[in-house]
């Protein structure tokens, strides 16, 4: 139903609010502006540089498109890290000890609620994506699942009884610590901290170092991807002996591999032995480890979601 | 301050409600009455045979301390497992697919719900021992943290973001499967299902069957220690990765040697190489990995909370 007066479609028939998201990575913000997967009104990708470059881009973004499509009720940001989310630190919003030149103890939620004078929901990107997927995604309906990104790094958040997966830092899947064969994978593993953890031994540049190629080159039958295969699903048996996940989403660049999914969901079943009694692992396999419904969307969506529940909490 | 007309002194100052609690274990039942740790006025052990006796055993201690103390204002129990925590499903309540001779899908807490009349609170053994080291033990305040149980099996539970860890069944942290070395360890574990788990290498039996000495008698200096350590701190390693709770606090009968402490403490900084930078853990590793308060009473103390926490929530 379009409005009266509202000749352009611009305003939503439900007169529902227009929220802010921003996605942080290592390479790229994308900030957009919205109310969900069908809705998005504007997106733009501002190159991460130095945290004062990337981040007036940001602000600029809002500014620009505030006076074009109107103003966000609240902005969510998903961000690279690590970073501090807890409420009453004085650093909270803060990318902080991260390796990446010039971003170590970088306030982001605190500029933006500054600049742009919103109020700004801020958690790690996988967090966010995993909030994306439980409003509009494959985790719909879910209070405990775990979203695990594989790509340049490892990465795992998700919800655990209706709430994001905070803690004392926030969960580091990435670094699980797995039993390994060096006979059957004499590769040591590349993480600076760790050597063969799973960001070690699974991540895209994993992949590259091991078999001299990048995972998109690999064709399907090569043996790097039972090898890959086998380590997610040690580090999924993991989680799902740690958390009781309802649901295991997997995305990043190297599940772009669709072909991955049935390898990982055997290999999972074969590992946990039939110890876990569940029917959705028993009896559905297939629905209990996925892709995101939001395909690479997950993050900037997930943002969005995080602005729209801030607006709800704060009652405005 | 003792009350007027209540010589005896049963009756407590405030006037604050008896609860119930029943710690359900595999070779005996422990039931509760009372308050908290400085509170119980009643205790009794019933030993587990089959459901018939046990329970009605339990229901037996339950109508006998009634008539003496006053009525429960609600039960909490912690059960062996695997259970049945979902509040909408038939089988709520239940100990569902124990290898337990006799005792597979017995339903305990509609047992008591109906024998005895009062609210039931039902959740693992080791979230019940969790709930009272919240309330009254080492995680006073904290609202993430682990409760590991080391003894004859190995078994998690606790709280993340104040909620007690459920999901699609409940965690089995006994069955992580953690990197192995045959060279410097040739047992091959003795879970019947994952051989090498945690549980497998690391659990009471586990330490009996590789070194042929129960661990209570092996000495303080024994191999057996620091390889007991690099277990469990493999496994510490993989909850901080995947939960990043506040505290892990470790219980049961192996780790009343209380010189594994150090050992733990000492491998999991190692392990971990600087990458979580939490001062909890780089400065304060002796009060981040630590007994439990309550020693050996957290699960049937626990149970007490469970009770307390239901009226609550009830709002009797």
């Amino acid at each position: 139903m379009r409005m009266l007066g509202d000749p352009h479609g611009l305003r939503p028939p439900s007169g529902a609010p227009l929220y802010g998201g921003v996605e942080g990575g290592g390479t790229k913000f994308v900030c957009v502006m919205g109310r969900g997967p069908d809705e998005v009104v504007a997106e733009s990708r501002i190159p991460t540089t130095t945290p004062q470059a990337t981040l007036s881009g940001v602000v600029d973004f809002f500014r620009t498109e505030s006076a074009r499509v109107g103003t966000p009720a609240a902005i969510g940001v998903g961000s690279f890290g690590p970073v501090d989310l807890h409420e009453e630190s004085p650093t909270w919003g803060y990318i902080t000890t991260t390796p990446k030149p010039g971003w170590e103890r970088t306030d982001v939620a605190g500029r933006l609620q500054r600049d742009l004078g919103v109020p700004v929901a801020f958690d790690t990107d996988v967090n966010a994506a995993a909030m994306g997927e439980a409003r509009w995604g494959a985790a719909r309906g879910l209070d405990s699942f775990v979203y695990l990104t594989v790509g340049t790094g490892i990465g795992g958040g998700g919800l655990l009884g209706g709430r994001p997966m905070h803690g004392l830092v926030h969960p580091e899947m990435g670094h699980l610590l797995l039993p390994r064969d060096p006979a059957a994978d004499p590769f040591p593993g590349m993480c600076p901290f760790h050597g063969g953890c799973l960001e070690g031994l699974a991540s895209g540049p994993a992949v590259l170092a091991r078999w001299g190629q990048p995972a998109e080159s690999l064709p399907e039958g090569h043996p790097a991807w039972p090898l890959e295969a086998h380590y997610l699903a040690l580090a999924i048996v993991n989680f799902v002996c740690t958390l009781s996940p309802q649901r295991i989403i997997l995305g990043g660049g190297v599940m772009e591999q669709g072909h991955l999914f049935p390898l990982i969901r055997r290999e999972v079943v074969a590992l946990l032995k039939g110890y876990v009694r569940a029917e959705e692992i028993l009896y559905g396999i297939d629905s209990y480890i996925v892709p995101p419904g939001l395909g690479r969307r997950s993050g900037r969506l997930g943002a969005i979601a995080m602005a729209e529940q801030l607006e709800r909490m704060t009652g405005r």
